[in-house]
């Protein structure tokens, strides 16, 4: 018996992604096209059916396979009424129930789930977290985001706030100012928009560095940065390596509370390879319990960009296989 | 039919408690005995036993209904073989398989769970968190002990450091000592022990405080500190109103991460009473995302002491019917 397919769907504040995955996590088709947030949701509820449909047609595969579809969205959600509660990148949606209505226009269950965690499923599922239990996923972008699969589930939490971790306070005294209007989260200190702001920070201390150029020819920037650092410019250097010490704090408070099998890293700075993996790694070291930095995995996450919408696809297929059987099936 | 009896135990460093529970998570007998941790292992094998006896004719209830025996312990253990590994408070203890021994003694399937995990899983099960989901409890004393319930499960972690919050990272850069060996951790703010040494680093800037004379006659304890906070001197009252913020940064990371129904404090804190929790919630208010601390109930734990032991007695029934049944049952 074919096992079928699910459709997944990753709806961004700039894209939105989609595409059909078979039974084992494996991408068929991969389409996106723009989220035009600005048009609001009905609009939007027509580019997601679009959408879907060019990702089937792409896939090769029947309608009539495809069992469920999974909805990653940013920002907080109601998941069990499929209702997006506050979404900063998507305002003019704060407050729609979209699975619902998108069940009813593609004709099959539909389970929203918040993009950050639908990633880290996702690498549970079918990436670098396929041999775990329960895994941390930090993706480090213009923020950081973050999902927790623990268990083999997500860990939603109780009021669509799990994995919110790019909000740990890291710095309670003096911290830097966060995108959310409180201070020292993580995400003031090691997302890719907070390492420019320390780099335009550092150039005034250093304004010898290799980044000044960079920066006035408006190019600064996360690889920029992460490039010069490999040429050895110092200013770039304490940058990276300081941004590696602020992941591994987050790092370390995910691993004395949830104490995950895996931590990993997703997003553009993937790019800075192995050198800065390892640098994380030993940081790490001096910031944990024996037991954690030793057997907890450090690596970076595998399913890049697709991470989203797979994810959401698989916890389409949990979600079915749930509603089908009695208890629970992965 | 009856439901039968549950034996719980929390072995400490200092003292055991235990105690016969019912199904309900009444506890019917309270018994404690000093732990004397320097004998060893295979004396306080003896010591348990004696306890547990003692703790079954207290009760009133027969051996026979005794169903099956949960052991909360201290430090990090392998609770799926019932071994302490490394456990500060209990030296002698580290690598000693301590449940199987005691279920061959007691003739009683024993069950392993670490005491703060089984405090919070007690508060869970009978306390103050009984109409919720999923809880963190903060007890706070001369460290910080914390247990996650997520879904009604204890988070333990994938190497037994679920819930270990109390060396959550909260000030990464000139953070104070923990005891763990490292800094900016929420125990080396918030514990009782640090609020005491926060006290005598302060009377070198205010040498008139009241607590001066409490430091002198050697009793500046915890207790002292918020009974002259309420009496108004400006020192304690500050001490009082920092460890508020503190707890509030450590609440605000779990709500963050995990996403609880419930944040609990524990421990003689409690004794400080509504005004003090007030500071907590207040301070959590600045914190955290508005629908965190707006639906996130943040409250005082209601069984004290006797929590730990409870809890263990709820692990092991859950236990037993996991075991007896097909699927969980609470």
């Amino acid at each position: 018996m074919d096992a079928g397919y699910f459709l997944g769907l990753d709806l961004g504040g700039t894209n939105i992604k989609g595409g059909v995955v078979d039974d084992q996590g494996r991408p068929i088709s991969s389409v996106s096209s723009p989220t035009l947030a600005e048009l609001g949701p009905e609009i939007g509820l027509g580019t997601l059916k679009d959408l879907a449909i060019r990702a089937v047609e792409a896939s090769g595969v029947g309608w009539e396979e495809i069992l469920a579809v999974g909805l990653g969205a940013a920002g907080t959600l109601d998941a069990s009424i499929g209702r997006i509660i506050d979404a900063s990148n998507l305002k003019r949606w704060n407050g729609f129930a979209i699975a619902p209505r998108l069940a009813k226009i593609l004709d099959r269950p539909t389970f929203l789930v918040n993009d950050a965690n639908a990633a880290a499923f996702g690498e549970y599922w079918a990436g670098a977290g396929r041999m775990t239990e329960s895994l941390v996923l930090f993706t480090i972008g213009t923020g950081i985001g973050c999902g927790i699969v623990e268990s083999g589930r997500i860990l939603e939490g109780r009021h669509g706030l799990g994995g919110e971790c790019g909000h740990m306070t890291i710095q309670m005294e003096g911290g830097r100012p966060c995108s959310c209007g409180r201070s020292g989260h993580l995400e003031a200190y090691a997302s890719v928009t907070s390492l420019v702001a320390r780099a335009v920070e550092g150039l005034e201390i250093e304004p010898d560095s290799r980044l000044r150029s960079s920066w006035l020819e408006g190019c600064l920037s996360g690889a920029e940065i992460h490039r010069c650092a490999l040429l050895g410019d110092p200013l770039a250097v304490r940058l990276i390596r300081e941004t590696a010490r602020y992941l591994a704090v987050g790092a370390s408070i995910v691993m004395h509370t949830v104490d995950p099998d895996l931590v990993l890293f997703g997003g553009g700075m993937i790019a800075a390879g192995s050198g800065f993996l390892a640098m994380i790694r030993e940081e790490i070291e001096k910031l944990t319990f024996p037991t954690a930095w030793e057997q907890t995995g450090i690596e970076f996450a595998s399913l890049g960009g697709d991470a989203g919408f797979i994810g959401a696809a698989g916890w389409a297929k949990k979600a079915v296989n749930k509603m089908g059987v009695d208890g629970e099936s992965n």
